[in-house]
This record gives structure tokens, sequence and C-alpha cells, in this order.
């Protein structure tokens, strides 16, 4: 910049970084208090890692690694060592889990809070910048503990505002495939990419449809455009074996729709499903049965078509018994087949889970940037992965847990009006007369000490027009004043912002002729009245958001 | 590593960084919570900003230029952009100021927590990832905000636990050293460097002593060693009068002690000095008057002898006056000179302050690694920064706030055994029979739904003495066991390991030998027992944390 002008830096945060301000922290800070009370009440806890990890701890488990560096922030440290920040709380998880092994009790139960970092390209709603809220238990190899993180992330969903019927946690277990790809005879060096494919195959059927996926899984696929994506070079006994996994979620529908019309006679005692259960209607036509019967004949028969396709496969029987298992001890603490539902069609894309899989959905219907009505979707997912550990220490040590995405979550508490972060402005003393500032911040003082949120104003008092500008902008509810008049007098006058925006709004309205929206008090009688103006505004029939 | 072995990942935090367990968490967070409601009460609004800052918006302000990377974190993005962590939480706050000046309020009154970054040499108890707990008010020029901010740090040491005559709030003005370095006529190109040697060598009063400092102010000084440190240059008249700045504080105490000599006839009425005053009975053996009043004669002794040391300077004279209306606030919302002092002794490293500076200091002793006795000292410190938001607009949008050091104020808490967290493990329910954990499952959850923290244990339950040993470690007060007689009956075994735990310290404690260390009750009757026994274990004399 040779021109003369003076260089100034940009005032912006990197791109894909972002702020958040008053009710965007206060939100989520009540959001995850909550959750973190349902965590203490279930034995775990807390534990805060630093952000920054070396490389080598972190390992390479981000699901795609078609990023730049390979999706971690990093750089090298003095020594030469490369250092990065974390990309989740998992990775952490497994180096303290492993340099604290004689340490923690174990089992341990931790859970975890705080932001993350992925270098990843920035788009609409995506951050390189976001928080988790993970829990986890390490050195249980028990199904019980995958359970107890069910049912734990059922009662955080209710605890935040969630109600019970807009909200399912979905369990598979990754046993069952690799039971279905030992029936269908993949192994050896391969078996890794292949179950990848897969796994990625069951992640677009919505989009590919099972003949897509087919395609997919034998010679390849050609799309519309005319790109061809090179397949997994699968048998054709092989493809329809992984198929019948494939295929799992549309197979137990008509099944079970069949089963629903084998017992019913009458259609009209019956409700419509939970959103969350597969929309066998659609298939059949028939009238379902109530949502918590569906949910049990729905568990039943997916768990009686897993056993048959993973056949002889003695992981893939076990797989479906660790599902059996984990249904029925949620039953034993009155979690039924409405808030956890097996489902084979949840896949979770980490490489690492080696068991029981879960993600919890949201059943209820949002509009999206479109307009057009669709389910809210995922919000938190997990499950067990009994290597991680190992890397450090060589000696398996078996982990399961979950993870909530916190703000997919608060997206959801806000499309639900659920919100309930205190979020009220405060009480502003304004400045009539510079030099008696003593006098104003004495009032602040007498109404902070009586627990009410105050402030006097600081900016240039010149104007009253921008105090009162000011005053709007806080969402204060009340203004003082004390000019010379009222200083004399030993009074001030309080002016209620709320009823003042009501009557501007609405001047004529009946119900407030009595109610002035300005008084004069005893600056002795200040905090009692303040209180009294205060109450008044929480009472009345609409406050100032409306108005907003 | 071509030994055939396998390599693998080290287990370990990155040097300098570390990790937080349990209770490091819960008494962080409930003291971080308490001091938010402060500020909220202030009318504050919390703001989260990202970690990650270009380097550019960060710019240059940390004290010590010594340090790697010039003490930050840094590294390129993809763009071949300068992206680095923050190192403290004012210079995004600058950014934000700058970045959504036409949507914030002005004044803008926010308040952060969060960790910071600093690339500096690790060392014991300093790390390279710390808390900050910061409030600033931007866009406010008026004096009256940096009193409040006093006020708030007042009301945050009191509210998380430090007890009023335990703390005093130093304040100073950047103006008032200016006006000594108008008087002495230090001015030019090389203003800055003087000024920054002139404030380090306050720094090292205590170290070096007046002659040390001021040989550092003119030609140099060599130290014991035999190293010789260059000077500042100044001439002999330029050294005497910036000394009358540096030696204010002894000079002040003389005066005042004087002064007291004067007032004093009886001693025997008057209680020592609080510890924060300067302890100047050393100096005159004079009996001292008390708190209040030392506190009130020595403001007014600090602010008379400072307008004379300013002698004709403008910008010399305006800092005694501000600090004098300071003073004249606070006092008129109660915040006394026992608890607000005026301090020349105060100067802050940070280049930035251009006003009012503040210091919180904690005036109770501990011992040291040494064991010896010596004051907890600084625990915040903030200021007036002006020109930090100037850097991106080009206009001026004066600022002020205060950062109270996390874990120095913890540490604090944690001496004055006034750390508050619950940190109660929980009831142990134990597993005598794996194939009955759904029955005991349902007990945590019986237990967790009435509010008492509960888990099962998920280890290996084949030797019932690591079940207890887990227990033990887990803190927990009660251990359910349901064996196969107990399921029969209907009952369950409820052992109270903290009595257990007394008992076993001294088992002919005569007031328990009512009290069962274990009881059996009927399994539908777990929820009221376990209540009943917690109660009972609250109640006691000595708890279990008395034995550990």
């Amino acid at each position: 910049m040779s021109d003369g002008k003076i260089r100034r830096p940009k005032a912006e945060t990197p791109k894909g970084f972002r702020d958040y301000f008053g009710a965007e922290v206060t939100e989520r800070k009540a959001m995850l208090d909550k959750i973190a009370e349902v965590y203490h009440r279930y034995g775990f806890d807390p534990l805060e890692t630093s952000a920054v990890e070396t490389v080598e701890a972190l390992g390479k488990f981000l699901p795609d690694v078609d990023r730049p560096n390979e999706g971690v922030f990093g750089w090298q440290d003095e020594d030469a060592d490369w250092l990065a920040l974390r990309y989740d709380l998992t990775a952490p998880l497994a180096r303290v889990a492993a340099q604290f092994r004689n340490e923690l009790p174990s089992p341990y139960r931790r859970y975890a809070f705080g932001p993350v970092w992925r270098n990843e390209k920035p788009g609409p709603g995506r951050f390189r910048q976001f928080y988790q809220c993970d829990a986890d238990t390490v050195g249980s190899p028990s199904v019980a503990a995958d359970a107890e993180i069910c049912a734990m992330l059922s009662d955080a969903l209710e605890v935040v505002g969630i109600p019970r019927g807009d909200y399912v946690v979905k369990v598979n277990n990754r046993k069952v495939l690799n039971g279905v790809m030992e029936v269908a005879r993949i192994s050896g060096p391969n078996f890794e990419r292949e179950r990848g494919i897969v796994l990625r195959a069951i992640d677009k059927i919505d989009r590919l449809g099972e003949a897509g996926v087919r395609a997919l899984l034998g010679d390849g696929r050609k799309d519309e455009s005319g790109d061809f994506t090179k397949g997994a070079g699968l048998s054709t006994e092989q493809v329809e074996a992984i198929m019948m996994f494939v295929s799992a979620n549309r197979v137990i529908a008509k099944k079970l729709a069949e089963l629903v019309a084998e017992l019913v006679e009458d259609g009209s005692s019956y409700s419509r499903f939970s959103r969350a259960m597969l929309s066998f209607d659609d298939a059949t036509g028939h009238p379902l049965p109530t949502d918590d019967e569906a949910a049990i004949y729905r568990n039943f028969a997916t768990l009686k078509y897993l056993r048959e396709i993973v056949g002889e496969s003695e992981v893939g029987a076990q797989g479906v018994s660790e599902l059996e298992e984990i249904a029925n001890l949620l039953a034993a603490q009155g979690y039924g087949a409405d808030r956890i539902v097996i489902d084979p069609g949840v896949v979770r894309g980490l490489g690492y889970y080696t068991g029981p899989v879960f993600e919890a959905e949201l059943t209820f219907e949002i509009l999206d940037e479109k307009g057009r009505k669709r389910q809210f979707g995922s919000v938190a997912g997990g499950g067990r992965y009994d290597d991680l550990v190992k890397r450090f220490t060589g000696q398996s040590v078996p982990a399961t847990g979950v993870s909530i995405g916190v703000d997919r979550l608060l997206a959801a508490l806000q499309a639900k009006g659920r919100s309930t972060a205190d979020t009220a402005g405060p009480v502003v003393v304004t400045v009539m007369d510079r030099d008696r500032m003593a006098d104003y911040m004495a009032m602040v003082a007498d109404l902070r000490n009586a627990g009410i949120r105050a402030e006097v104003y600081l900016g240039n008092p010149k104007n009253f027009g921008n105090q009162l500008k000011y005053a709007d902008k806080r969402a204060s509810p009340i203004a003082i004043i004390q000019g010379g008049n009222e200083a004399e007098k030993g009074t001030v006058i309080l002016k209620d912002l709320i009823l003042g925006a009501q009557i501007a709004q609405n001047a004529t309205l009946e119900e407030w002729k009595d109610r002035p929206a300005q008084a004069e008090v005893l600056r002795s009688e200040l905090v009692a009245a303040v209180r009294q103006m205060l109450e008044q505004s929480e009472s009345a029939p609409f406050t100032l958001s409306d108005l907003l």
C-alpha cells in the first residue's frame, strides 16, 4: 500500500467462523446446563480437555478425507511437532482414557461440552467451529452401557423441551452388517473398503433407490449427467445378500403391514403412526395400530427379519441378540418401543464403530427454506467404538457414547418455541444532568442490590431521545428519569416502556386506561415502584417481544 | 521404525496443555455462573466469539514479544491468510465492536468467558490454554463506566466467596504517569519506549529498590552477577521527576503516617490496617487507625500528592481529577475506600491502556511453596483502552474493561475453602447376577427419577470386591446389593459407605452404635430408604471427604 492511505485491519471473523450474541449464548447455556444435570444424575463426570492435541493423538477419523489438511486446523510447534485443534470430543477422550488409565475409575463415565473445529468448506449454516455435547462410557463391554446411553439421550431430549412422541432414538448394530457381509462371503483385504461402500450406499438409499444402490455394489452406476461411479465389483449373489440388509426397512414395513392386516379387524380404533415409525401405510393402505403397539410390533418384526438375513453368521447373530438385549433392558426401565426403535437404516458415517450405533431423530415437521414440510431429522448420534483406546495402549478398551449436535438441537427448540433463557433487558436510568452521575449510579446500585437488572446510560447524555432509543434497543422494561425539578422534590419518574410500546401500538386499548405509562414516585420508593411496574408487565396480556 | 514393533501414538497432551476432571470443571463452572449473574444484573450481555481470528484482526498487543510466533498459535489457511488462536478476549471484542458497530447498542456492555491461548514457554502452573472472564463497556468516554467496572468487580469477588476485607480494588490512571513525563519533559520519538521503561521499572520496585530503578532510568544498572542493563538515558532532573511517581507509595505512606501521628492521641482504639493498605507501620512505628479511616485518609493523601507531582501538566491534572471522580462515584454507591483504593503503584503491563487502570488484589495470606507466608495477590486487572477499536475504523471508540484470572481466583477460593460445587458421588447399584441386569437398571432408573444420582456397575461383575473398590473411587455414599436370596424375598441391601468408612476409621465410635452400616429393605421401598440414608449422611458430624 504505497498510495499514502493508512492500511487498517479488516474487522471480520475468518471465513466460516461466527460470533454469538446475548440470547444466543444464554439459550445454549441454559440447554447445556439442563443436559448436564441429566448426565450428572446418571453418574457421569465432566471432563474438559484442551482444544489443542497432537496430530498423532488425534488420529484420522473424520469421515471425509477430501478436505484441506484432512479436515483439521493444524500447525507445527517450535519442536516441529504437529499440533491441531480437536475435530471432535471422542478422540481426546480416547487419549485421556489411555493417559490416565491407572487413575480413572473403570468403567469411566464422562460427559464433555465444548467447541470443536473442522477445516471444511464453510456453507450456509455450516461453520468451522461448533459445539458438541458428548457422553461416553469407557471400559464396559456390556450392552447395558449402550442401553444406558440411549435412555440418557432420551431423558436429555425431554428435559430440554422435546416432548415424548416428538423424538425417537433409533438403534442398529454394526455387527449385523458384518454378519450379512459374512453371509455374502465378503472378506479379505478389501473388506474395509467394501464395507465402506455398503455403508455409504445405505446412506444414499433415499436418493438413489434400490436399483442405484444395487448398481453401486456391482459393476457401477451412471448418473443422470452421464458420470460413471465405479462399483464395488461384488458378484450378483453377494449383491443380493447385501440388498437384503439395504432394503431391510422396506421389507420389514411390508411384512409388518401384512402382520397388522392380519391382526386388524376394525381400523377405527387405531390412531396414526408416530411419524418416527416407518410409514408403511403408503405401502399397503391399511389402517394403522396405535403408536405403542406399532412400535412393539415393529421392533419384534425387525429382530425377526435381521435374524433371518444374518443366517449362520456368528457375529451377525450376536449383533441381533445385542439389539434384543438393549431393547429389553430399556423396556425394563420404562423406555419402550415408542421411544427406542431398532432401525437397520441407521448406519452412522464414522468408520470406527464396532457394535451398536444410535441416532436421535426429531419427528415433528418444520418448513424448509423452500417452504416445504419436512421432518426435523437427526440431532444426535453415537455408538460403540471398542478399538479407539487400543490405538494408544495395545489393549482393548471397550467404549460407547453419544454426541448431541448442539446447534441442531437449539434450532429445534427454537422451532418449537421451547427456548427458555431469560433475555429480559435491564431497567435504564437516564442521565438528565451529567453532574449528578453519582446520584444516578446510586439508583442503579439500589436496584441491583434488590436483584433487579439495571444500568445507567453511559453514552453522551445531551440528546435525551438517544437515551430512550438506547433503552429500546436494550429491550428495557422501564426508564428512570430524574431532572433538576424531580431532584429538588426528591422524586423520580418511572416510564413503563412495555406499556408505552403497547399504547403506541393501540392507543384505544380499553384495558390499559387505568394504568399510567408514567409515574412519579419518591426517590426512597424507587425500588418498590420499579418492582411493582415489572410485576404488572409480567402479568400483561402481551409483552414487548410481541411488538418487536 | 523398522524393528517390527507397532508404532503407537503417545497418549499425551501437548506440552503446556492439560485436562480438567470432574470437580475441577464443576467448581470453575459454579464460580463463573455466579460471576455471570452479577454481570447480568449490571446490564452486561454475553458475547462468544470464535477461538480463531485473523492475525490481522488480533493485532500485536501481547506485553512480551520475546516468544515463539510473537506469543500466538498461528497457521496459514488455504487462501494463505494467517489465522491464530485468540490470546485474550479484548482483541476479539475490539473486532466485534468495529464489525457490528451499526447493530450493537452504544454503549455496548458485554461479558465473555472462555479459553485463550498463549504460545509461551510452559512452566509449573503456567499453561498455554487458560480461562479468562472479561467484562467491558465499549462506547462510553465517561469515568462512570470505569467506576462501574470497579464496583462490579468488587461484587463479583464477594459473590464467589471472597469476603469484604479480604480483597481490595486498586485504581490508578495512565494519564497521571503521562503528566509526570510531561513535567519531566520526556516527549518525542522515544516517548513510548521511555514510558515502557518507566512502567517496567515501577513493576520492579519491590525487587530492585529505588536506587535500582533510578539507575535503570538513567545510565543503566549492573546486577549482582555483573550483567549490565542499559538505562533509558534520562537526565538527572528527568529521573528525579519520574522518581516522584515511582516512589509515590512510600512517600504517601510516610506523609500519611505523619498525618496519623498528628491525629492519634491514644493508639488503643485503632485496629490493624487492612493488609491491602500500604503497611506504613513499618516506616513509622506509629499505631494505626481503623481500616475505613485509614483508607479514606490514604485516598485523600494520594490524590493530594499526585496533584502536586503532575504540576502544570493538563493531562496529569485530568488524570488526578478522573481518579477523584471515580472514588466519589463509587462512594455514592456504597463502595468506600475500604474496597476501592487509589494506588499509584498499579501500572498494568499492557501498552494499550490510555486512562484508569485497575487491579483486584486478595489481601489474605497463604503459604507459598516454601512454606513462607505471603499475600495471595492479584486476581484481576483491566483499564481503559480508547484506541483499540480505532485500529479498525479510524474513529475513536472509548472502551474500558476488566479481566478476571479464572484459575487464580479458583485457587484463591480453594485456599479459603470456599469452593461450593456439588461433587457428591453417585449411589452405585452392584451387579450380583449378570442375567438380572434389567432389574438393576430398573433400580437406578427409579433412583434417578426421584432425582438421586445413581449408576449401575458396568464393569466385569465377577469380583464383588472390585465393585466396592469402584464405589469407593466414585466417592459413592451408598452401594445397593441384590443377590439371588434378596431377589427371591423381594428385598435389597443398602450399604452405607460413608458410615462404613467412619466405622473402619474408629470402630468404637459411640455415637454410631445405633445406626447400622447396612440395611435390608423391600425393593418397593428402595427410593425412600436411600433418601433417608443420604439425609443421615448429610447430618453426620463428619463426612467421607474428611477421611480421604
